[in-house]
Formats: structure tokens, C-alpha cells, sequence
């Protein structure tokens, strides 16, 4: 890895090595399309919708009873409800124009810090279990790296102000309770490693650094009690230098690897960081859903075994989504390779997307595949008290995904381009506008222009370059393989570009264009046969979205187990970014039972249907009509033999 | 429902009312084959066994400790951990020859019971909760179920004893406190209504059979807290006589539903006992395994959604096979219909045979259908923390399924036949002598023989009989279906017989011979196209016995998910019970990971792969020879298009 040569933006990641620089919300500004409309949402609605329901529950009130010593009598919520709070500041933070919120939030908080640094409502009071007395479930740790985090971005977007100092002070009792000499303890939930190493890059002290390296290495050395659900639960079963895989619980793994990547990129690390790339890489091949998302286990919400992959029983946790992508970021902007920006793509799109309704004032804790059966809308007044994969809920008794899906639309903008000595790289694809100083001092602008996902051309038209080549680098999806993509320079000339990073090196001027023009067409998509859960279907993609057939588009109140598709016919775009998938649907009416469902095979026995073209929707935006049934995998119409 | 003519024999369930008398331990005596060989290993190693387990984890120390009062310092075990001493009673009182062993478990607990009958060693006392207070998980009602069970086994197989005083005096305690005026409430797992019917039919107490009712008519009205689960959890969603499937938690459910038909039956509610028998149609139409196993979700030991039967993620808890038969059992004897027995008995052979290993010293917990990884032998001297479905485990933190395998296993004979006043039915078939006395007082006399589900032959030899005419009954199983069964009579006729029940009226004399041919052959079988998780995929059965790949008899050291069946040619026997199936076997070595596992259609994408004769073994006997991959559903060869 070779030194960045400049300083760090208002970015939620600010390496101070690596292949790639990020650019930062002063840096790059979404201007519309796809995401400035959730980004909308998230700011006008979904801010305001966490706040309330925290000052309902009880949750941001914590802080309040213990400082007047109200606690544990008036503490609700469970024992990691502090961190919600904190991820709504970060979000809070990053977002514009809340100022004056944040600090009324931070100054609820900091009273409640000790005089020692230590910070967290559940524990340590009379009362209570005492300070550490539970690691494995405690949170402790785990709540200080969300404060951490909230407070770095403070800094980065704002400037230092009450909610860093207090995060900081929080650090310092970390480093002071943890540190070589300390408790030889990991959190039960890692976090705090990531938000360590950030605060290293924010504040230039390495102790943070130094005591999130230590996490990494104790992490894995049956330090915490073997649970029910065993101790991969929490990653502690096996070094993270060690492993071959993400395994156990899927927001944990997936934290503890970002945090590991952030630790090796800052101490030079490279076994460690290939580690993680090796884990990455068999994940992502054996453990993860055509949408993106990881875990599948309802049980213990953790991955399971390779290829197991239920599309009904899919856990695909929302926050399993968000850690993704921070993971996937870190890798990028390591290595530089556009694998990383691929996973990202099509988590943001499929899970991240997913989860918030229309509105922004409902979500979706686990993002199911198949929907077997018309849910009822949960109460819109009270905590939905389980995350089942059925409508979105305005508020969970656990309720992490509303406030991370928060802070990543808060922070987007970010994971769009970065900068390296060469040029510019252009990630992820939005109506954007980009200024930033290249090596040497020399300022660039760019401006894009693309109605992704819904079309495919991108324009990027130079406003401002330096006076000599430079490169401009555009991600050329994964997805668009076994299609032509083509790139237009300057001249206009075209040419096709390959899956991987389409460059053009050469003295800019302003005014210039460069276009990208992917390949759009509906496609088929079929899994690995190792995934056994989905033999003997097929899915549909368009650009980075996956597709899904919904009851409502269906006629004659069909459920989507009506649904077959004939996949020798290419599927065709629709009206409203949907897509018509060639198939058959059985007559309407449920299918009677059969006393026995198991039998000799009968070819004759398929149900009556009559050909059709199935109307297919972005799975992102499913169950906002109403109470559905969905599926993302459709079976095939078997080939006539 | 008519009256039964005579007396109750020694059975676990004696109705008053019904189609069918059952034949007792006093009346049917297994004399050989699979079901003699497991019997045999029961009782002499698996009851000593649990014995042996449960003084060594404390949970028979605790009745000691609570006389002492060293309770709750030294309690060991769950909340629930009483129950499973019961268990181990009520399989000792049935099986023979532990008169001694069962008077001094009895007399460990005995003094623990306190004056007024309450008895429990894990409420009550200072330092524990109080009495009742967690009707939703503290298991006290159900510790009393099996209570009762053991001590209604030890009345009617040897006469009552200490323990039958011990159970009528927590009875009556019941009665006494959760009775009309009394608390208004039902336990969190359903158990004691089935017991307290039996305690009704063994001792003539109308009382006990009222407070059954009474617990049957509460569930379902909201007497429990909604936890994390929901209510559905335990039944407590909806009153039982208005559900129309079995949901929630399997073994819950399947033990509620067997009290509530011993209350319609004693009670003459026909409604009641239809309501039961349209929930059992609907589960085995739409979410029972193929092996008879019930319960889908890891997560909260439950039933699924319509049609989700994940194979690799099956539960299938060998409890709930303990309960499915129960069940069936019970609406045999009340209706009479074979389709009962025909449940009953594949869930005999493929869950609860397949629970114990051949040595009966470790138990699977949960029946999965696919194992997708070589697991590792669990530690024979500590408890397994979890119910992996992996290899099975000597002992388990929850340590349910052993001591009801052992109890089931011990009452065995009781489930083969019945009489009516026309004559004798045979359900299952197993080299057996049968006496009883027909109405009238008549006395008959067969004997059984058969290699059955080895071979197909059933011969029943008459060894007394009435001079007068009666009706023997033989099942013909369902899964019979599509080949043909025959009758061959005293005379020599030979007929063939269809699905349900192939009956011989005559004056029969000794010496006469009745056989039954069942055909034998190997078949394959397909799912239901709801059954998402198997689609393009065969199984195969021979007789009643499911079959599976099991990685131990494949070549080269491959595994499991390398095997392609071709459905095209018929399975055939192959030596020591096997199957041989047409197929194919991919190359040996793992298959190479693509960067992402989902793409474009790709027929010659399928890997290399050799034609092969698969050896399938009964899955009953799975993972009793190592580590190995194991599955039941085979993917087919496409057909070639």
C-alpha cells in the first residue's frame, strides 16, 4: 500500500494508506435521481421518525433518568438501546441542517458520562450488573463504538463540539480499561474496532489505534463463555488471521472484518488484510443472496453453512447489508479493485434500498426472498416486537436498522468516487456532482448525469481540470457480463469496455464528456447448483436490481406460487422500470391438497395455466402496496421432453 | 362413538369411547426384528443410560437437594429438568424388569412433594421464583404431565406404587389450584391434559378429565404474555377448536393436540375431535417432512409457513415424532381410519428410530434431511449445549428427546393392534404374538411373522380363535400406492387388496394362515411443486423406510451433493437392505467457487460427472459409521432438452 497524499474529508473511512483516496460530503454532492430521493426521505422524514420514536420509547430518556439517578427503576429498552441514540447522532451529523439537534442530543448525553469516561445506562449503578460484569452480552464496548463513530463524524462534518469530547473521553476510558495490562476482554459485539481506528485517523492518536489492533488479536482466543448458539456466535473461535470465512452471527462478522481491514491498512499489516480479501472472497461465492445480502439463519441471525440459502427462510438482516458495505468500502479503497464497489452496488440497491418504505417511516429488519403469505401492516403506534420478514414496521424492540439504514443514506455521497494520484474513479453511479484537488494541488470538477438504475448511460462532463493528463476511471459492473458495455471519449469515439474499471487518460477540458452506456436488458439470472434452496428456478435482473413478482401486479388475487417463467425467452422492460418476464400462470384459486404431499413423479400432474407475461418490480420496492405475497426466485416451466 | 366392551389393558392410552380397544403390553409381545432389536437396546442400555446421565448432571440429585434444602444452591439443570426423570419412570414402568430401579426414583422423589402436592424443585422455595409465577416458561404443569404419565404407566403395569401416589397427589393438587375459581390460567407447554384423561381412565375420576377439559378450553384465549415468538408460540393464539392447522412450537402443538382429542373422546365432543383431525389433515398435507418429522424453523422449534420443509434446515425434533405418534395414535383408536396408523408409522421408522444410534448411548435432537458438512464427534462425557443437527450426542442441556425415545420405544408393542367387537386389527408389523379376548369373552390367539420393512411379507398364523366367524384386519399402507398389495387367505386365494384396511371375516381355526404381500420394490418420490426447498429433486423409498446418500459408501472420498439421480430408471435392491439408484457422480474434489455464484443460464456450465449405480441406505441408520454428508432429496439429471 502506498501513502495517500493528502488530508482526510468529511468521509465516514479516511485511511491514511491504501490504493484509493475517498472523497468526502464536501466533496461529492448527489443532485438527483434514485438516491437524492432517498436521501430526501431519509433527511425530511426518517430522522425525525427515529427521534420521536426514541423519545417515545423511552430510549434517548435513559440518559436523562441517569443522570438523575431515575435508573435502573425508569431504564427501557434493551441493554444496546444507547447505541440507537448514537447512530441517530452520526446520521444526525452527516445529513445537513440539524445543528442545533445534534447538539440538544449531545448535551442529553454527556451528562450521563462518568468521571472516569465511562458511559452506558444499563450498567454499573446499584441496581444494575456491574461495568464489564457481561461481555458477551453487555454491549458495553459495543455502545462506546457507535459513540465513537457519532462523534468522529461530528468532527469531520461539524468540527470537534460536545458529542466528540465525550466520545473521546469515552475512548480514553476504553484504552485505560482495555489496554495492555487491562482486562484481557473483547465485546461480545464488535464495533468498537472500527470506530477506534477512525478516531486514530481523526484525532492522529495511535492508541486508538493501538487498542483496536488488540481487539483484532484477542478476538478469536475463547476469551468470552461459549453460548447456545456456540462461540463462532461472536467470532471467538477462531483468530481473525485464521479464519477462511465470515461465519456466526453476520452483523458481528461482518463489523469485526471492517474493523480488521481498518487495523491492517493502518499498521501495514498485509497478512491480516489478505485474510479478510480470502473471507470476503468465499463469502461472497458461497454465503450470500443474489441481492446481496448475507445471513440466513432466523435462528441466531447468523450465516450458515455454504450454499444454504433458503429464499423463504432468508434472514438478510438489514444492518448484515449496511456492514456489508462498509466492509466492501474498506476493501476498495485498500485495493482498489472494483469487485469490492460491485457487492456494494447491489447491497445498496437490494437490501439497504429495501428496507425503508416509501415514506421512510417504516422498515424492514430482515429482507426475506419469498413471501409466502399476505401480511397484516403491523401497528403504526407500537414497537413491532419480532423482525419477521413480513411488512415493514415503524419500530422494533430491537431496533438497529433504522437508524443504520439512516446513517448510510446520510453518509452515500461518500461511497461514490475517490481520488488517487492518477485521477479520479467513478464507483457508483448517481446525478452527482463532484470537486476535488488531485495531487499537486490541481482542482477537478465533474458533473454527472444518468437516470440509473433506470437507464444506463452515465455523462460525465468536465467543469474544471488541471493543465495536464490526468485519468478518469469508471466502474464497469460485474453484472454486465455476457453484454456489450461501451464507453464514449472526449472525441466520440466508442469503444466496448470490459467488466473491471473503463479508463480514459488525457488533458481534459472543461466542457469535455465522457459517456458510459451499460447494457440495460432484463436478464436471467440461475444460481449455483450447490444452492439447493433455488433448483429449478430463475431469477430476473436489470442493472444492479433484482427483480421480484409481487401478488398485487398478479390478476385475479393469484398468489406468486402461481408463477412459472420460461426462461428461452429473454424477459422484456416494461413500463415504470418494470420488466415482463415470459411465463405461465395456474389458474387462480388455491392449488387443492393432496392428502400426502409426496408421490411417484407425475409429469401430467402440473397444474392448468395459460401462457402470460408475468409483471415483474425492483425488489426494493416491494410491499409498499399493500399486503403481498413476493418471490425473487420463479420457477421454471420444466423443458418439454 | 360406540362403548368399548372391555376393560383397559396395559396401554398409555385407555378411552372409554371409541372405534378401536388398544392391545396392551399384557396382550402384544414383540418377538423379533427392527422394532425387537431397538426395544432390546432400550432397556438394556438406554434407559440405564439416561439413568446413568441424569445422576451425573444432578437432575435426580435435586430431589435430594430439595429435601435437604440445599435448593436452589445446588439445582442443577433447566426449569424443566424434572420432567425428564419422569420420562425415564414412565419408560421403566413399561418396560419389564425394573421393578427395583423405578421404587427407588420413586422414593428420591416422594419427599420432595410438600404437603399440599405442589412439587417442583425448581420453584417455590426462597431464592426461587414463586410458584406459578412464569406460567409461561416455567414448566411446572408439564413437569406434573409427565409426572402423571409415569405414575398412570406404573398402575397399569405393575400396579399402584409409591410414584402412582406421588402423581394422584400433584393431580389433585392441580385440580385443587387451577380448577373452577382457581387460577385462570394454562402452562407454556401443553402435556398435562393428555395426563390428567389417562389419570381420569385409570382411576375412574371424572374430576381429572374436567380439569383437562378446562386446560384444553382456556389455550387459546391470551391467558400467556406475547413473547418474542408471538402467542402462536404456545397455542395461545387462537382456542383450539377453531384452528385449522398445528402451528407453533412442534412439540407444544402435537402434545395439546393429543389432550384435546382424549377430552373429545371422553367427553363425546365430536366437534371438538373434528376440529383436530381437520388441523392433523392440513399438517401432513402441508408441512410434514417426508420422513414424518413436523417443526421446520430452528429458530423457535416451530412449525413453518405452508410448504416450507428446508431440508437442510429441518428441525424435525425427535420429540415431536414421539408426539406425531401420540397424536395419530389417538385419532386411530377414536375413528379407526388406517390413514393414522399409515402417519404413525413412517414416523416410527424415519424420526423416532432414527433418533437413537445403534447402540443407543446417543440421540439426534433435531432430524435433519440434509447434511451439508462432516461434523465431528460430540464429547461422550459432557452434555452437548446445543441441538445441532449433526451427529447425535450422549446428552443434551435440554435432554428431552432420549428419555422420550426410551419411553416410546418401551410401550412399543401397545401401538400394533386393536380390537373391536368384530375381531382384531394389525397396524404395524412386526414378528409379534397377540392374545386377547374378543367380546363375549372369547379368546383368540396369532402369531405374526415377518422380516417386514426388510421384506414384504406378513404372515399371521391363527392359534386359537372362537368357533364362531371374525374379522381380522390387516393395514395396507398408503404408500402402497401405485403397486399392488395381495391377501392370500386360509384357502390359499390370493387377491389384491387396496389402500386402508384388507380384512378376512371367517370361522377361523388354529393353524390357519392369513398373508399379506406388500410390494417391496424401491421407488422414487417427488414433492408437491409448493415444497420449494426440494424442487428438481427425487427421494426413495422402500417400504415405509425413507432412504439416503450417505458420503461413507460414495467413491473417492466424495460427498453427498455430488450425486445426480436419473428418475427415468427405477431404484433397485441392492445387499443388506440398500438401494441401488440410477445416477450420476460429479468428479471427486470440491467443485471450483465462481467470484459470484449467480449468472446467466448456462447448460453446460454442469460439471463432469460419471454414470453410477448410488447405494442409498435407510435413513433411519444414517451417521452411525463417522462423519458423513448425508441427504435425502438427490437432484435429478435434467432431462436433455
Amino acid at each position: 500500500m502506498k501513502e495517500n497524499t493528502l488530508g482526510s474529508p468529511v468521509v465516514p473511512v479516511a485511511p491514511s494508506r491504501g490504493r484509493l483516496r475517498p472523497l468526502g460530503l464536501d466533496e461529492v454532492r448527489i443532485t438527483g435521481g434514485f438516491w437524492a430521493r432517498r436521501r430526501h426521505t431519509n433527511a425530511t422524514a426518517t430522522l425525525g421518525h427515529c427521534r420521536d420514536w426514541m423519545e417515545r420509547v423511552g430510549w434517548t430518556g435513559n440518559f436523562r433518568a441517569a443522570v438523575e439517578g431515575r435508573v435502573p427503576r425508569d431504564r427501557r429498552g434493551r441493554e444496546f438501546a444507547d447505541s440507537d441514540v448514537y447512530k441517530l447522532l452520526e446520521a444526525m451529523a452527516w445529513e445537513g441542517g440539524h445543528d442545533t439537534d445534534v447538539a440538544a442530543l449531545a448535551e442529553t448525553i454527556a451528562p450521563a458520562q462518568e468521571a472516569d469516561g465511562y458511559l452506558n445506562t444499563a450498567f454499573g449503578r446499584p441496581g444494575q450488573q456491574p461495568r464489564y460484569s457481561d461481555l458477551e452480552w453487555g454491549h458495553e464496548l459495543y455502545c462506546y463504538g457507535h459513540l465513537i463513530q457519532a462523534g468522529v463524524a461530528q468532527t469531520r462534518a461539524r468540527g470537534e463540539g460536545e458529542l466528540a469530547k465525550t466520545a473521546r473521553r469515552a475512548a480514553d476510558h476504553v484504552c485505560a480499561t482495555f489496554g495492555t495490562g487491562g482486562i484481557e476482554g473483547v465485546c461480545g459485539h464488535p464495533e468498537i474496532e472500527t470506530a477506534l481506528v477512525e478516531l486514530a485517523r481523526a484525532t492522529g492518536e495511535q492508541r486508538y489505534l493501538e487498542q483496536a489492533r488488540l481487539f483484532v488479536d484477542r478476538r478469536g482466543h475463547r476469551t468470552l463463555a461459549d453460548p447456545e448458539f456456540g462461540r463462532v456466535y461472536y467470532q471467538d473461535d477462531q483468530p481473525v488471521r485464521e479464519a477462511t470465512v465470515l461465519r456466526g452471527h453476520a452483523v458481528r462478522a461482518l463489523y469485526l472484518a471492517a474493523g480488521a481491514v481498518d487495523v491492517a491498512v493502518e499498521t501495514g499489516d498485509d497478512d491480516l488484510l489478505a485474510a479478510v480479501v480470502r473471507q470476503w472472497e468465499t463469502t461472497v461465492a458461497r454465503r450470500t443472496y443474489l441481492t446481496g445480502g448475507m445471513g440466513s439463519h432466523h435462528r441466531d441471525e447468523s450465516f450458515g453453512d455454504d450454499f444454504v440459502l433458503p429464499p423463504d427462510r432468508a434472514y438478510s438482516e438489514t444492518c448484515a447489508g449496511v456492514a456489508s458495505v462498509m466492509l466492501s468500502w474498506r476493501l476498495l479503497l485498500a485495493t482498489g479493485e472494483p469487485r469490492f464497489a460491485d457487492l456494494a452496488e447491489r447491497t445498496l440497491y437490494n437490501v439497504v434500498a429495501t428496507s425503508p418504505s416509501d415514506d421512510g417511516r417504516a422498515f424492514f429488519y430482515a429482507n426475506t426472498l419469498h413471501r409466502r403469505r399476505r401480511g397484516t401492516l403491523p401497528p403504526s403506534q407500537a414497537e413491532s416486537p419480532r423482525a419477521e420478514s413480513s411488512l415493514r414496521a415503524p419500530w422494533f424492540a430491537v431496533s438497529c436498522c433504522p437508524t443504520n439504514v439512516a446513517r448510510t443514506l446520510a453518509v452515500l455521497p461518500a461511497y461514490l468516487a475517490t481520488a488517487d494520484d492518477h485521477g479520479v474513479q467513478l464507483h457508483q453511479y448517481a446525478d452527482a456532482e463532484i470537486a476535488t484537488t488531485l495531487a499537486g494541488g490541481h482542482g477537478v470538477a465533474l458533473r454527472v448525469r444518468t437516470d440509473y438504475p433506470s437507464g444506463g448511460t452515465v455523462t460525465v462532463r468536465i467543469s474544471r481540470s488541471p493543465d495536464h493528463p490526468w485519468t478518469l476511471s469508471l466502474r464497469v459492473p460485474a453484472w454486465t457480463t455476457g453484454a456489450i458495455a461501451r464507453l464514449v471519449d472526449p472525441d466520440g469515439a466508442r469503444r466496448a469496455v470490459t467488466v473491471g474499471s473503463a479508463e480514459v487518460t488525457r488533458l481534459f477540458r472543461p466542457g469535455d464528456e465522457i459517456r458510459l452506456e451499460l447494457p440495460m436488458a432484463p436478464r436471467w439470472i440461475e444460481a449455483d447448483p450447490r444452492v439447493d434452496a433455488v433448483r429449478g428456478t430463475a431469477a430476473v435482473q436489470r442493472g444492479p436490481l433484482v427483480y421480484c413478482a409481487e401478488s398485487v401486479d398478479l390478476p385475479d388475487g393469484r398468489d406468486v406460487d402461481a408463477v412459472r417463467v420460461d426462461t428461452s425467452t429473454a424477459p422484456a422492460d416494461g413500463p415504470d422500470d418494470t420488466v415482463v418476464a415470459p411465463g405461465e400462470l395456474a389458474a387462480p384459486g388455491e392449488t387443492p391438497d393432496a392428502a400426502w404431499p409426496y408421490g411417484p413423479p407425475d409429469p401430467a400432474a402440473a397444474p392448468a395455466a395459460e401462457p402470460t407475461g408475468v409483471v415483474l418490480v425492483p425488489y426494493h420496492s416491494w410491499a409498499n402496496r399493500g399486503p403481498s405475497t413476493m418471490r425473487v426466485w420463479l420457477p421454471t416451466i420444466a423443458p418439454r421432453t
